[in-house]
């Protein structure tokens, strides 16, 4: 190591160019050569299907089955919503042919025009409102509970690994109901889902609360977020709860024989988190040497290293790989504890294991084995700190020490949301406080709810509204109008 | 029920019209509005996700990793492997523009045209390669071992739920090795996984062999798969597994430094199993009252069915919610037995289930409650036959009762196929054999190789090579030429 840190810039430094290294440091993901879209690599993807695993997991047990859709949608069907339309318009992926010919030049062109060109989805709504007007007839239908697992596709014209992207890959739940009050039921069950899961596994707190009219999903009468604050103080949407009215419904004719013997349309809703997640626990957890790896959806949760000398190399061998025998053996939320054996002769492995933020580290060599013991390493302490157990010790606190990283981890991001979190009383302050090039954080606010002044704010200064907070019920007066304002919101930059 | 079988037509009367039937009695699928592409049901798509869970399990067993390569292939990727683009360019779904604008009627029109067309993904070898090329440096990154779960796209003519769609799901694991012996042994072990997944698990036994070269995937030197014989004698590729030699290799420039110090292309390989493969055990294991689940991978394992009456009704229902929640505790494969209490008023329930394929259906009324008994159906037995059990021998059986009846499924289809399997030795034979109009099944003969006589045969009587099986070692003399044949092959007509 030539610098102190294994990441270059630091987070001091220049925060949007270490994030870019800590990807890439920890392997996790890579830009494709095809324009925004993302090769997510094993170490990525690893983390993915535990974060699917988690929260397919709760979809389930709150009544939710999985089904899938077709990728592609008819331009009609995007035009039946008009706000919808409007919404992704401008960054739609359209096929408008079906085959490959020669083009003369010993290359090839499209041929076999469509006759309607398709939509790769950028979100499923109106292709699965299709079905469910097919599979919704009484009120005995309803509710339908439906959850998919898929990739989508928006046209992003500045893209981010994980963050923003032209494909990602996502769930998008969809539901139906009888009426208003069952379906908000449903929008509100959603978000506190996504908001419990990402705090109790992805060890990653959020603030839940309301969008404003204008930062809404495209088509949506009430958009719920979890509004996750970076360590640069800015802002990642980590997951969206809507409720959507009879807006769709009327769109796709979602209607049902009520028990009052009337024709009604049902109240839907959807909600969906994305590998965007990734990009935010990223920004939440990862630090200047690396990933930091909450370890209930890590992609492993020990990794071995054996310092391997000739004279001794089958010994240590043998020792770590009886050693993992033993580990996986254990259950830790739900899954066996998930151990790598790194036998590998690259030097620079402990600095790897580190950059990729595996949480225990174990060290193992001749005089460890000879002594039963083994030296531990945890990601969220300085790396230096590595404490000697003995094997029972190490199999008697393993879980105890990933749900001590877990804890550590969530307690430092609240501190940090705690400090964040300003209340600011004028609107001077706020001009202040977002001036440019200043590292800003959360603005509590007190504010009209005016539309115009909401857009000239993000014009002017680059923050938006990112919520307006359940916890806060407080009226008062707007800092830009003094106007009447029911409660406080969060002003924020955001990725 | 009118009829005396719950689907019409029966697999006598009209197999193909039948299997349509079974997948809608069953509720797995059903077609979209958008050409060739189906939405999978939450019935079907649990089937899907054990399928998914038990070969993910194997691959990572086998030490691979999954991974996420974009849904998009630029034009001239394809381009790169002139056979390859020869076997997809008549079936690509083309992206030529990235937005949508207004078209003055009223409407939306594709704009912003791509520089370069994109392809949806056929399958993933030509983008895939421009991965590995960056990520294969030396010997040490070699073997590297991915798959990936995903969706890709076809564009077919005529279409048929799972077995041929424009777009399915599916895995496509891609490996590199240092040389071919490696590379060989790779596509020799998955070949094997997927026919050993199927049997243990689909209760799908298939017919493991080699691919004749004109029935290859296109750019690979060799193609192993499964055949699988259905009901009406006809086969169904139900999984194949390609050794690709230095084709893609060379394509993509995946080039690595030797032990040697020489700079020589990898070895590749490819290998996929789709939801095809849910339409080959459609036709494997449903009868003619509708589907029939293999207990290893049924979405459900039991459903309970109370019978309601107004004065007991809480009482059985009580019972059978205790009886789920034992149920429920016990394993089976690696997951909790599944099952689903259906107390709706459906008066037809009872069919529904036999026709959804539940393997084990449990009947409850009040005299049951009172004596502590229940009555229990097995799928593939015959409606009529239901035995009375007390519930500590129900909860004493079950995992028997499940393997009895995936044992019972392999035996049947072994038996089918081992009277399908007809040995040929005479050219008037085989055309007799395959005469129109006929239920022929697999025809084993001795073959010179030759191509243009399979093409000729293909051509007259619909009938093509399915493989060359492994267990077929004796050469002989080839039944239409009476030239030098290496080995039998089997010939069969095929969905």
């Amino acid at each position: 190591m030539t610098t102190k840190t294994a990441i270059t810039p630091t987070r001091q430094e220049n925060f949007a160019e270490w994030y870019q290294q800590v990807v890439k440091a920890a392997d996790m993901a890579e830009n494709s050569v095809v324009r925004g879209c993302m090769v997510i690599k094993p170490w990525g993807y690893g983390l993915w299907e535990n974060i699917q695993r988690v929260f397919d997991k709760r979809f389930k047990e709150t009544g939710h089955s999985n089904a899938y859709f077709p990728l592609l949608i008819p331009l009609s069907f995007l035009e039946k919503e008009a706000d919808h339309v409007d919404g992704f318009a401008k960054e739609c992926a359209v096929v408008t042919h079906h085959r490959l010919v020669a083009d003369g030049k010993g290359g090839l062109k499209p041929d076999g025009e469509l006759e309607e060109p398709l939509i790769i989805r950028p979100t499923s709504e109106t292709i699965i409102g299709e079905s469910f007007a097919k599979w919704i007839q009484s009120y005995r239908d309803l509710p339908l509970k439906i959850n998919q697992w898929c990739n989508v596709m928006r046209w992003e014209m500045r893209t981010r690994l994980f963050l923003r992207t032209s494909e990602f890959l996502w769930q998008e739940g969809h539901t139906a109901h009888a009426d208003e009050a069952d379906a908000r039921a449903e929008t509100d069950q959603m978000l506190w889902i996504y908001h419990d899961t990402m705090r109790d596994y992805l060890a990653m707190p959020t603030f839940p609360g309301a969008k404003s009219p204008s930062e809404r999903f495209a088509g949506a009468v009430d958009t719920y977020t979890c509004e996750a604050m970076m360590q640069d103080g800015k802002a990642v949407q980590a997951g969206t709860s809507h409720y959507l009215g009879q807006n769709f419904a009327k769109a796709a004719g979602i209607q049902f024989l009520d028990k009052d013997g009337q024709q009604k349309f049902a109240h839907t809703t959807s909600w969906g988190v994305s590998t965007r997640m990734i990009g935010a626990m990223i920004m939440t957890h990862a630090d200047d040497d690396g990933m930091v790896m909450p370890p209930r959806v890590a992609p492993a949760h020990v990794v071995i290293i054996p310092m391997l000398k000739p004279d001794t190399a089958d010994k240590v061998l043998d020792f770590c790989h009886s050693l993992k025998k033993q580990l996986v053996e254990q259950q830790y939320y739900g899954r066996n504890i998930d151990v790598i054996v790194d036998a590998s002769d690259d030097r620079g492995r402990g600095w790897n294991w580190i950059k990729k933020g595996v949480p225990l580290r174990i060290e193992v060599g001749a005089r460890e084995v000879e002594q039963g013991m083994v030296s531990l390493g945890r990601r969220d302490l300085p790396h230096t700190e590595k404490r000697s157990l003995t094997v029972a010790e190490l199999m008697a606190c393993l879980p105890q020490e990933l749900d001590a990283m877990h804890n550590a981890l969530v307690a430092k991001s609240l501190e940090r949301m705690k400090k964040g979190l300003v209340e600011i009383s004028t609107k001077e302050e706020f001009y202040k406080f977002f001036a440019e090039g200043k590292d800003s954080t959360f603005a509590l606010v007190h504010w009209n709810g005016d539309a115009a002044l909401e857009a000239s704010l993000k014009q002017e200064l680059g923050v938006t509204t990112r919520c307006l907070p359940f916890a806060e019920k407080t009226p008062g007066k707007c800092i830009f109008t003094g106007e009447h304002s029911p409660q406080r919101v969060i002003f924020a930059k955001a990725y």
